[in-house]
């Protein structure tokens, strides 16, 4: 590949992403739920280039589009790439999207040669939890995680997971064979960053080492409503100064903490009037970290906090927690390669932590899996002004062509060592 | 009065202010804004209280009920007595009707006997605000400023001041004659407290120094919304940690200044998700303070805290002031002769600040105005809980008849002695 059909094909990429993102629910805006009518446009247009790229194609029954490119011989080994196609509502055009198209890209770039091992180009139909708010729908068919209970959950509409695939003309029953066979060696998947890392360093390509564990609560400070004119401060019982003095602490604290982020993204107090102190706050609080024994202490610090901020003013404090997920590390042998490939292929790539979960993870259950991410400008993601540069695009492409030469001369049990 | 008499008054008042509280405009609760059927009916009640208690009776043009309990000689004096009708949704029994209840009762403990003033009982038909959000409509009237501004306000179902007024057979035009002539001598208000701070020291009655100035402000901190697990720590600008920052510095600084209060009683993070760093948080401050100048430097003071809290965060920090208005001294004569009249009953009054706003405010700008309040168990006010201790309404009642009997001996020019 010269500079110059590196450039060409980059563009290529970016300009299909943008295709992409025109097909929507909502007029304006990016907006392509799992199993809409835009979604089967969308299908129907990377059918024809996977198929251009001499791929055959199949849609399983979660509604994955799955482009196989084989390799020298039939029953070998086989390579995923791939990433999502449904959309956050007002959303970019690269989430999930770019990683397709690149997949796409690398096949085409192969030009008829066959390697020792297939390429299958996975887009999968569900990442992003909107319309059943439960994401990786599309990855946990791959690793039979599709299962009853989550066939069952309902939309705002009401519907069932299991009817919406069977108005898509799916079969539900045919599940099971969408589950990824001992064939698939390692899956790739190449995602935007997403936040503002890369960036701040001046890097295109980060190597995915763990994506972090996640704790999310729901905290409620309960005091007593009264007159903001008639209540002396000393008598007061007010949960908007403990939540506030709990906020403090935690930024606090995780500041303190190398690596780990804590966010509280809502606040409510009830009932809510400027001329009345508040009877009870609402707060969420989202803790990450890709050690899990660290995110499970600074928990329990964080609580504790709220707790002692409660107590200093008599304010009682309850903790749901409404999600729990461990750390999932990528393979250690399949990212040492990615590192490897992306260095060879004369770009640096730093080691990251990603803090947002993303397909592989679910992968990851099943086969070793990496994550190559492409520098997010601005950090800017889950908007119309997501964006990725043309340079990066190739940096990556190059650094998946590299990782595919390094297979086929050293062979795919590499992928594999997690020593 | 002997002690028995006096009790079996009390409990008269108290059965009065909870037969009132029956008539309401939603079933299950008190509700009875300005102007709806049921306040109609209390008027219908109240008139026939009054007119057996020898007074005669006439609704003034903004629906405020005004009882005539005539001197010794027409023209003299008239000292008024009274409070408002009208609730809050979910309301108490006695916010307001208590003084309105009490007005009544001590002309009735005058058993026809004349005194050299008259004692006109007003039961004002508009408070609280709720319907027009702005209060006082009734005794704005007595001092001329029910105007055409006022009257143009509309409610939610665009339904303006002077159409209600019509509908209700009131006639706008007639209001000129609502105002308070020369012949009004002073303005009494007994009502209860809706704070804790009589009954935390263990007192029935209080005597209002002067009513509280109040500043309110929508405060807005800008920041930058972001992925809560893609952001590192310091490359944030969260709005929520800004202003958690801020009520956490209010509080303390509040809480140093002596009869300060201050209070952020809505606090709101949009968009509002667990897993998105908020990009704004929208607050309100409400600050209130006896002294206007101590008010309005706690308030420049709490703005900078604000601005401080933001420019730590890179968030930007927009203020709105949306209610600014001074204190209000009650008549110092009047107030002294009220704290008399209390120890002569044989009952101390702790002298206090009022931290709402109240009718005798608006009095107060045409008239010697005093206000005494009742103890609130447990603070507790707009809410169904509003209590009154039969024994502190006996305390309202012999204080009252105290400050006639003193206004009949003494005369009432000392009401206007202000030095």
């Amino acid at each position: 590949m010269t500079k110059e059909t590196a450039l060409d094909k980059a563009y290529r990429v970016i300009a299909r992403c943008r295709e992409i993102a025109r097909y929507t629910e909502v007029a304006g805006e990016t907006n392509r739920p799992f199993l809409c009518a835009s979604a089967r446009a969308v299908q129907v247009l990377v059918t024809k280039w996977m198929e251009r790229a001499g791929m055959s194609v199949a849609l399983d029954d979660a509604g994955n589009l799955r482009g196989l490119y084989a390799g020298e011989s039939a029953g070998g080994p086989r390579l995923l790439i791939g990433s999502h196609l449904d959309t956050v509502p007002n959303a970019g055009a690269f989430d999930g999207v770019l990683g397709v198209a690149l997949g796409v890209a690398v096949v085409e770039e192969m030009h008829g040669e066959r390697l020792p091992f297939a390429i299958e180009v996975v887009a999968f139909s569900e990442e992003e939890g909107v319309r059943f708010a439960r994401p990786f729908l599309g990855s946990m068919a791959l690793v039979g995680r599709l299962d009853e209970r989550v066939l069952a959950l309902r939309d705002r509409d009401g519907v069932s997971v299991e009817s919406a695939l069977r108005e898509f003309g799916l079969n539900p029953a045919g599940l099971p064979s969408a589950v990824a066979d001992a064939g698939a060696t390692g899956f790739l998947e190449v995602h935007i960053e997403q936040g503002p890392v890369l960036e701040s360093e001046g890097l295109a390509l980060g190597v995915v080492e763990a994506i972090v564990g996640q704790t999310r609560l729901l905290v409620t400070f309960t005091g007593r409503s009264n007159h903001a004119g008639t209540t002396p401060m000393e008598l007061r019982q007010d949960p908007v100064a403990a939540a506030a003095d709990w906020i403090v602490s935690v930024e606090k604290q995780t500041r303190a903490t190398d690596g780990l982020l804590a966010t509280v993204g809502r606040i409510e107090a009830r009932p809510g009037a400027a001329n009345v102190i508040a009877g009870e706050v609402v707060a969420t609080l989202d803790v990450r970290h890709p050690d899990d024994a660290v995110r499970l202490e600074a928990v329990q610090g964080l609580v504790d906090f709220a707790q002692q901020a409660g107590e200093r003013r008599g304010v009682g404090v309850s903790i749901e927690t409404t999600m729990e997920q461990a750390a999932v590390p990528m393979s250690r042998g399949m990212t040492a390669m990615l590192e490897s490939a992306a260095r060879r292929a004369g770009y640096g790539a730093r080691r990251m932590i990603s803090g947002a979960g993303h397909d592989a993870m679910v992968l990851a259950e099943r086969m070793p899996a990496a994550m190559l991410f492409l520098r997010s400008p601005g950090g800017v993601s889950h908007a119309p002004e997501e964006r990725v540069l043309v340079e990066d695009v190739t940096a990556a492409m190059e650094t998946v062509m590299e990782l595919l030469s390094m297979l086929r001369d050293e062979g795919t049990e590499g992928l594999r060592n997690d020593a």
